[in-house]
């Protein structure tokens, strides 16, 4: 990044209730407490302002990795496209918080549950370029946060079959123990919502 | 942790103006933007409201171990001693910003830089319990935050000579070349500094 580039937005605001460009198609708790009902979501990148209508508010913010190493870093850059993507009309919001046990963890073992245990960046980087996602965290924004992390994943709705298998292989990992609250919410972008 | 403990407060305000129980010995730019001078520091739980002659505030959130494993855990559990030890009549506050080089860089090759070649948490583990520490996070608490880190150091008058070569191990080490803002502030409890 050069001096003059623009600053990249970390700071995102995922905002549910009855405005927005996604159309809530579900929301599912997988474990732990339910959020309330919302039938669109939008997002906004920075802090957002109280809207009209508005059910809740998730904030994450984009960091450095922390687990990834060189050489899972180039496979993923390689195969990884964008968000935004014009056939990538479907998306999921899943906000996850791990246990404290989790974060108890020394680092070594937190990276040996995530990927030697439970293949995390591999079951990833097998559904890239299809699923595109962006992964924010919460925990270190502030000491009351609901959840640890939100991602955001994109696809077209040919590859919806693959994104389910996807989320289904990473619940089933031993990684996933260590979670006690994840919502997963379905998302449809407004203006594809008659095309269905 | 059980489910009846009081919750340990994670975000800490350090707050520079002419009030606080912490008088400032010292404040030295080491690199980068220096921060403006105060005369006396006060450190708060949890978000701070302005206060009067306030100077500045910073504020940072512990968090989970970003590189040490369970040998290097067990290690500094052993060996470290918490804050606010009667004899702890010195201080020091340090921020530091790493460059963008530094957060690019996947976690491996963060903790090689770290460890196998700085041996920043040996460095540390060899003056303990004589300094005692806490970490701070800032760099996701918000996109806009000075400083990435805050650590805070205690130790007693007789091993400030030990406190020294610490920091200067630290400066001196290759990780210290992705350090692009940093503030030394050294401080005496207030209540001793007649005594000295």
């Amino acid at each position: 990044m050069s001096a003059n580039s623009p600053p990249i937005a970390r700071l995102f605001s995922f905002i549910g209730g009855s405005t927005g460009p996604w159309l809530v198609d579900s929301m599912q708790c997988v474990i732990g407490e339910p959020m309330s009902t919302a039938s669109r979501l939008s997002i906004v990148a920075g802090p957002a302002a109280p809207l009209p209508g508005e059910s809740w508010t998730l904030r994450g913010i984009t960091s450095n990795e922390r687990y990834v190493v060189r050489e899972e870093k180039v496979a993923l850059v390689s195969k990884q496209e964008g968000l935004s993507r014009e056939a990538s009309t479907r998306a999921a919001l899943i906000p996850i918080r791990k246990n404290a046990a989790w974060w108890a963890l020394p680092q070594d073992e937190r990276r040996e549950v995530f990927e030697a245990q439970s293949r995390h960046i591999a079951i990833g980087l097998k559904y890239l370029p299809a699923v595109a996602r962006r992964l924010h965290h919460c925990r270190d924004l502030g000491p009351d946060e609901p959840f640890d992390f939100l991602t955001w994943f994109e696809y077209a709705p040919s590859d919806s079959a693959a994104f389910e298998e996807l989320v289904q292989a990473l619940r089933a990992s031993p990684e996933w123990a260590y979670v006690d609250r994840e919502v997963d919410i379905r998302l449809t972008r407004a203006e594809f919502q008659l095309k269905r």
